[in-house]
């Protein structure tokens, strides 16, 4: 082997490498979105949250695997294996680190039908979502059909520069938090969490779980991001620093605006970090920051409006955190991208607000009709028995600390 | 320094990441056992799961680093420190990697005794395994020996092809659950586990921590498999995704065919990542899908058979899951492994069933004579006494939640 | 691009993946800062604790990014981006890294003052030590002042070789360590601690907390003193199993001196880990083993005497964890660093000495001046009501399960 072939291994070495640890930290948020939501429903509810974030995590990548990412990007895996092992298994690598994008779909409405929704109607929400929804917006920002995102597609000719989403905040959490909202309309308020008319927040069953929830997506998310270079040889030190100030731009805001609320800084963290991937790599640090304190504030005062004044029952605040914050992210994109603002440019105001536009209506959309034809066809709420009773008894014939049934 | 010695550096600096990386994976792997059985066994029995599993890794170390991996590889770290540098510290890289592996032999045998087993003796048991036993049938697989493993060993002779292990699936898991076995047995159940001949299960701690056990399981696993590659330049994605689809299919297949079960779909996902260890480097990624299936569904009936027809208490259900599934991905990579099946070819079956029969004979001799030696010396089992009362406070002095001693 | 550009190019891209991976390491550590003290204080201060530690993080890095690490390494990120991506972000990785050292410091303290300390001083304090105290030491050691720790720097001159601190036994956690001291003595202990000259012991929380902080602090460890070697063509696997070794010569030697009890083995795990830090690059690993067994026994007789003796009310124990093992580490690295005793040598006794007198110096003034002076402002303890009810209600009006209310 020459010094060329050398080279070439070695890049390609690396490239696979960096693209599998970006997976797998991604693969860890899961575990985060799970305590997430078992410290933020009812004790009751604990168990059910484990098991439906593992179950959605298994069937996303079945169907991700088969279906999504061929659909997405026109690569299959059902070839011979010599085909798959001839670039190091850096495809197959591509398609593990994008299955942990797609997956966070059934994850994050997962959060905002809890404690009400059937544990097999959301399963099957989920493979639809990810086998083809997702995969299908993915296409037009990401992938072969380039429409929105490509540069050389409709968007670019038409607005001078594409859809700009470095790492998902349209893609991934705002198609999720826009997903969720007619699932959660659809399935209406938990009982008794609203009494005629009034808001009657119900108790969460634990602050630590909230924040090992929070602590396992915010370390995660650093693969989110700065595995989004696709490649080692484009990783980025900017990317990461500009996802760590807008992670403590957003802590920050809700933890002033929330009056040392606990839920709200970890959640507002979170925030920052859903706003930042769409610019985290043309964002001055400085700007990153703004956009994570902005995202703070979007989401504190959202949640409370979105709970208390319409009176939604989003459990976790999956609409304001993922939809909203996510939309603001891509917002974002075309206002701090630009040079007079200190960005690396190349993007456009009319393009990110096209794109997330259009995100914003495939997933309205396509939510609604999901999850009215499941209700229609199945239903997709649990009987007042089984909300009553929780869904850990109900479905998994389990509670979280069995011990205490003696 | 030239082109050709600066790319040699690159080269070894990475090679000597990636295995620290995978260490540090197959690291926190540990602190996933600890939780796992920490959620699968009583309250009072806590606080002895996360100090048995830090005490069985730090002995392990010391005497892995003193005789084990000497012993296995012919290497000593007993040398001039100039020596050690020399290599960018390869070898210690090499060593801590394989350590993590050997730990793994304690921490197995250390779920299926739980709740009865004395403190003291089990960390000698564990310290015998890690230095004598574990590293005379690695030394036959994978280091000097090489009569079962090695390309130009006895096997490799007879069979036309060596055993094939590539990350462990009989080397670590089928070793540790028969090395688990005969300690079982020799314990006998639980007290209250079996009443007059009836099954009276005990209930677990806490779902939570299960779970969180077997997420840092499944996360820590992607390095186990992974950096099981040696070095960087042979990393491949499709031992990734491999061992992802094998994870998923176990967990699906549990999950169906325990009807929502959370422990076993949990416990389904870490059968799937233990059959697919041995294969995952030749797999069609299709097969490894189908081996986590049947790994599943191993796990889930042969632990039902094992706990309720045999009556062999086993709390972590260690003996089907590490013991019987991976005796299964040791043959699975004799079946799948062939090319007529998808695989990549240079397997023999024959060479399988002899790698796994191997194992299963030293693990169960080997185990047999520890602990029937240990229980002559000292006794292997609690005072009926410090079982009721629990080992934490027994043998610890302190409660899982002191607080609520007030 | 020619092959030499191409080698450099990977180079670059390798040596900001490596630190971006050290970087997150730590930053996951500071979950664990927050486990650890959640698992340590009494169930009415866990949200304290986990929202304590996220503040601190937050504020730490906007403190540290516009004036900590300009102050100590003469770089400022308020340029154009064109500049800061010149380097592929490498100077931003580098802030990133070096910024999960800083924010140690009010983590360190958090754990000393935790269940009385007012949380909005605690901020403040540490928003001075973050941006200023931490960052003059660390100038003076690793930074552009270099007089202590510089290869030409006034100790040099003095005494032949400058003060070797790798990875921060002295920099970061003798610092944090001896700027707990005097706030914990102001302070003064918690109500009921210490009644008419009796030592009362304050029940723990969670066991499990603390075990789940100690793991996630033992495994973002590696990346704490393996990226300490700052870009990747430097990475030792001697670090690494110096580290490793030093952590469990720690945790067993506080195992056997406290006979079997679980807070110390899991404490005597991190004292050796802090031990090493200082001289991981240079100690043989035998010697490894040897310092952290000797902070292993520091640690559990130090806190002994420091709580039962001097009565002085430091919670998790962080002055003779940091301060004294992180003491300790720095004079060892003059001990063991030398060749006669295995050591890499290019130490000096008198330098270490010299060194960590300085840290202790510039830590007990600093912490007494803020201390006082944030007292005499504004109190930095909580009223006796607060104190009582407990900082979750008293000031995130939250508990940690706040179902238990009902």
């Amino acid at each position: 082997m020459n010094l060329s072939q050398g080279l070439a291994q070695l890049v390609q070495s690396g490239n696979v490498f960096f693209l599998i640890w970006g997976a797998v930290m991604v693969f860890s948020m899961h575990a985060g979105f799970a305590f997430l939501e078992a410290g933020s429903v009812r004790k009751k509810n604990v168990v059910n949250a484990f098991t439906k974030i593992l179950s959605d995590w298994s069937v996303s990548t079945v169907v991700y695997f088969f279906i999504g990412f061929p659909l997405a990007y026109g690569i299959t895996f059902l070839t011979p294996i010599s085909q798959l092992l001839g670039d190091q298994g850096f495809n197959l690598a591509h398609f593990f680190f994008l299955l942990t994008f797609a997956a966070c779909i059934p994850a994050i409405i997962s959060g905002g039908i809890a404690e009400r929704a059937q544990f097999g109607t959301q399963i099957i929400a989920g493979a639809i979502f990810v086998g083809l929804i997702y995969p299908l917006y993915e296409a037009l920002v990401w992938g072969r059909f380039g429409i929105i995102g490509g540069v050389s597609g409709w968007l670019a000719n038409f607005a001078g520069v594409p859809f700009h989403d470095f790492a998902g905040s349209v893609v991934v959490h705002a198609m999720g938090g826009w997903l969720a909202l007619p699932a959660i309309l659809i399935l209406g308020p938990r009982l008794g969490r609203y009494l005629k008319g009034k808001s009657m927040p119900l108790p969460l069953h634990s602050i630590p779980y909230l924040s090992l929830g929070t602590w396992l997506l915010m370390i995660g998310w650093f693969g989110f991001n700065v595995a989004s270079a696709g490649v080692m040889t484009r990783v980025s030190g900017l990317v990461a620093v500009n996802s760590l100030l807008a992670m403590v731009g957003g802590a920050l805001a809700a933890l002033v605006f929330s009056k040392n609320d606990s839920v709200f800084i970890h959640n507002g963290a979170l925030a920052g970090l859903i706003a930042v991937c769409a610019g985290s790599d043309i964002f001055h640090p400085v700007a990153a920051l703004i956009v994570g304190i902005i995202a703070g504030i979007i989401f504190t005062k959202c949640f409370v409006i979105e709970t208390e004044v319409f009176k939604i029952d989003d459990v976790l605040g999956v609409w304001p955190l993922h939809g909203i914050a996510g939309a603001w992210g891509g917002i974002a994109a075309g206002i701090f991208g630009y040079e007079f603002l200190g960005g690396a440019g190349g993007v456009s105001i009319v393009s990110q607000l096209i794109g997330v536009g259009a995100c914003l209506v495939i997933a309205l959309i396509a939510g609604t009709i999901v999850y009215k034809f499941l209700d229609a066809i199945s239903g997709i709420r649990l009987s007042k028995r089984d909300e009553m009773l929780g869904s850990d008894l109900a479905v998994h014939r389990v509670k979280a600390y069995p011990e205490e049934l003696l």
